[in-house]
């Protein structure tokens, strides 16, 4: 089986997903000033969701291009991936609506910790089939990057409960750190 | 005509479907434990029902290997199809609003049942277009799981009036049984 | 310019069009048999709307077989027929929450009336480009269908200010009409 | 990296923004004239934005044929279009309701002229990949068109306290002007 199709459905929910957060900016019911500051924190969230989102679906695209055949355990993983990512906008609308509450921003941290586990879940189940020579495995090394933001999002979410907006300083400092897009695969693609 | 524009929306449908679903996710009014643990039944009807639309994108996936080209019968087999599954979201949000009531739990039954009538009529539409020695045919068999899932549906169904977390139970246990993928399409085109 | 994208973009337009008129079908607040059938002129209305998409996705999947490169001309009348298309979800939900109401079944006629007209332009935009000999040209021939599909719908919105289940009927009839699928395009292009 | 996933990715999204904005027409309480009447001023915003996304999709369109071999840059330029592309359905829908009232319709003067810049810094990075003798920097040449837009979006946004009906006439010539599609484009590729 190719990873067309795989790549099409993926990219198809994520890109649904970017854009069904939109509605959760509820349009504000004056016309004034007041209304459009009501906004504020859902924009704000909405901000960090979508960055996120866009970062998912660009380290995705690389991750899938090591990929040549897609087997059952691939399918699932990924479908595991993509359910986590989907609960991403409800956290992001709850976070939103209750900016510095400290449930919500816990809440957020593990929606951001989920999908990074399944992401993890699903590059162990590609180099699973391709065998630890495989160029997926050589391009992660030793993957600080993958290793130290599930550590961080833990630490997001207990600092929730303490300080919420420290909280959401680490999720965007760990979005920040991810911003730089993932080079190690291009180079060990073009090494091949 | 080729089948890829059919695989391309049935795909975008499939997507959509399953990322539509998060809207009936309605975000808690308050930020606090009570409001979280409202959230809980829908979002275990919401599992269940994310879990079945990746079973039948996957084995959509699947059986439209088998396909090199697609009539008319088999185009509106495939919409019947996507019909029923688009009614799965409504009632996946009525079930999770209302759980453990029976009628929303014999209703949620009746949104598995249908589609899978409809993979069914889809299936026969294929062969029919293929003769009797087609891929597919050989490829199902006797077609134990599909043949035995609207039977357990129909149980469900009428079990929701006695018991509806029954009805749930077996709706759990037909997902389950079909998340292993179907090795044996895989295994008839590689014996062609 | 090549028409893959156009295609691709025009079944995702109407993939989520027909998906998202799901979400008109507002789940009941009850758990019994009343807040179902209170679904139940909403789901007559959107199983109208579903077939009606689903044939527009069928034809203009058709209609694009027989196109090579695409103009501006023809990309303008594609998203005029999609703008038309895009209010169909709206004009559902209001026949259907006002089912046998005159205005709304007036307007849904008007929502069935628009594409027709804006696919009929599209066709012409086609033709223009290929010539009077071109395939489409030979293929629609005197076109019954197409010129008689608006001035049933005009009736219709007539005859809604009359009797609304007479114009609903008659929108049905239509629908049934088309279900055939477009024999003369795939015939015209096997002649060639 | 091919440019396929990426215009595939770009056409989900804006696909999804132009059908989603279609869910902020309020389907009328009522079934009489008095309800259509008040869609009125959300139906004109919406054919407004409509007008604006399908621009947006077909310039994109022409714009990424020029190009063959994505970076970093490339698509988190991209990435930042599509984030303020994904707030016009949100500021139409606060026009809509709002029709003529000042802040709404700065407001939406602004949705429109940060995807403006998005996509000016998108074909910057564009050329600047593909170096100064690149087909688009050729296209463009002195790119009126492209440097006007932003000021008139600009005077429309500082009118709308003072005349918002004038503001929306300068957002609807800029349409106007737009709805030509770029033959710049076209005609630097065919001259190659």
């Amino acid at each position: 089986m190719g990873k067309d199709r795989l790549a099409a459905f993926s990219d198809g929910v994520i890109a649904i997903l970017i854009t069904i957060m939109v509605l959760e900016l509820k349009v504000p019911s004056g016309a004034d000033w007041a209304a459009l500051q009501g906004l504020a924190p859902s924009l704000l969230a909405y901000v960090l969701s979508f960055v996120y989102l866009a970062i998912y679906w660009n380290n995705h695209h690389h991750l899938l291009q090591t990929v040549v055949h897609v087997n059952g355990l691939i399918l699932w993983a990924n479908s595991h991936l993509l359910f986590w990512l989907s609960l991403v906008p409800a956290a992001t609308a709850w976070m939103g609506q209750n900016l510095s509450a400290p449930l919500p921003t816990a809440v957020y941290g593990a929606a951001l910790l989920m999908p990074a586990i399944g992401y993890y879940l699903l590059q162990l189940a590609i180099i699973r089939k391709q065998g630890a020579q495989s160029v997926l495995a050589k391009a992660l090394g030793s993957d600080i990057k993958g290793k130290i933001s599930p550590v961080l999002y833990a630490i997001g979410i207990v600092l929730a409960f303490v300080s919420p907006w420290v909280s959401i300083a680490i999720y965007a400092l760990v979005a920040i750190m991810w911003l730089v897009p993932d080079r190690r695969i291009e180079n060990a693609i073009s090494r091949e």
